[in-house]
């Protein structure tokens, strides 16, 4: 098939307003956390494309990988795609340099170890550390998690350019526990006190039982790239004590960075 | 822009016969463990599309997050793409699954630990768990490997199905150490007898001073859908001593995978 062919009679739902390539994706982002397998309606209706033109990306994405089809006929995230995402240095890359620092920060508290990034508003966390009896926290490799209530979160945004922080500190922030800071000016100091003092300690504002202190990961030119971050029971928890232990792993793992190729 | 005008002007290059998916999948797999990054013009060169036409996709792709663009102007994989291929049941789904069970043999054993699965005719490898002391092997996570050689890659194929087993053995077995086994009738006694006993031993057939053992881990239609391995030095190894550790730790997994919801 050409791509005039492809292009003709895609007229139906939002299709005729959208490339080629944002239908392809919207596809591809039909699968979440919450729902990570589809039919092939389930899939056009999310995507907002018609049943042929889902019939005939599907079928290209599967031949590629970037979808697996079940025994049950159902389509999942494809093993390739992930392949291919392993190359994504601010996944597995950055993943790799921190490992060691992570893997000290584990062995010496035995609690919730996390390295996050900022993807937009939101933080997206990149590994997680826990042992059996750590304590359960929200979060997932892969997930996402605001920005104003985690202590990775906060680190992000205290580093984040003005008009990020302007985006989430005008747009209402959401209250996880009675403990979320969702006043913007109390935020906005809260800030400020994380820049000056290199951590900061999100105190069960998240779940009112858990602690965390988290502390910013540097590129070369000093630009904050990631947040590293220990999560601990609330009622065992002297974030002053924990500080310096993060800390170090925070400058631990921007030491490696720096020794990495650029990227 | 709409899907029309996006098809009219695509008549360069191999553009032309090629969908539009092909063609960003083109643009995607240009990335690989060796050129994990690209300026424009190579990524044109690469996916074989016109630089107008790279132009366009490469924008959408970065808009979206599929790709990002770093300070020096290179293209390189999104955090985005990755975050969609963390939902991908046969990587992290099965990792997860398999992570305590791995946890247990490193602990054990403090050599390399490795969980991998099929894909077409090679080995993907899913989680590698490795002390710093651990020997160094050529695998990486993400990254493939041919089925022939390794532990895990013998057990994947003795349970591959009988197509793809002929097209290994009549493809020319490549030869990694002078113990790589490369004669196809020595190669299917071998795979018999890796069905038989239910654990493969790889010894030195990737590097001379690595035995790798090996066994699968089942579905619950009881068809083989990854493996789990031990490397460890050539000159400390007792395969036979090893491989119950191994195959337990298989069973495990098949246990754990049994317990999930389906998928």
């Amino acid at each position: 098939m050409t791509s005039e062919d492809e292009a003709a009679g895609e007229s139906a739902h939002r299709g005729s307003n959208r490339s080629v390539t944002a239908k392809v994706l919207a596809l591809l982002e039909a699968f979440t956390p919450e729902m990570p397998e589809h039919t092939l309606s389930e899939l056009a209706r999310r995507a907002e494309v018609s049943l042929p033109t889902a019939h005939r990306r599907v079928a290209e994405l599967l031949e590629w990988g970037a979808l697996e089809r079940g025994t049950d006929g159902r389509y999942r995230i494809g093993l390739r795609l992930w392949e291919l995402a392993s190359l994504a240095p601010r996944g597995p890359g950055l993943r790799a340099a921190a490992m060691p620092f992570l893997e000290d920060l584990y062995e010496v508290t035995r609690e919730n170890v996390q390295l996050a990034v900022r993807e937009g508003t939101e933080v997206v966390f990149v590994e997680r550390l826990a042992g059996r009896h750590a304590l359960p926290v929200r979060t997932r490799v892969g997930g996402r998690f605001a920005m104003h209530a985690t202590g990775v979160g906060l680190v992000l945004l205290a580093h984040a350019p003005v008009e990020t922080q302007e985006v989430i500190l005008g747009g209402g922030l959401d209250r996880y526990s009675p403990r979320t800071v969702t006043d913007p000016v109390v935020l906005r100091e809260k800030l400020a006190s994380i820049r000056r003092h290199g951590f900061a300690v999100s105190d069960g504002q998240v779940t009112v039982d858990a602690v965390s202190v988290a502390a910013p990961v540097l590129a070369q030119d000093n630009s904050v790239v990631a947040a590293v971050s220990l999560v601990v029971p609330a009622d065992s928890a002297q974030p002053g004590m924990l500080a310096p232990a993060v800390r170090s792993a925070a400058r631990g793992i921007t030491r490696a960075l720096a020794q990495q190729p650029p990227g």
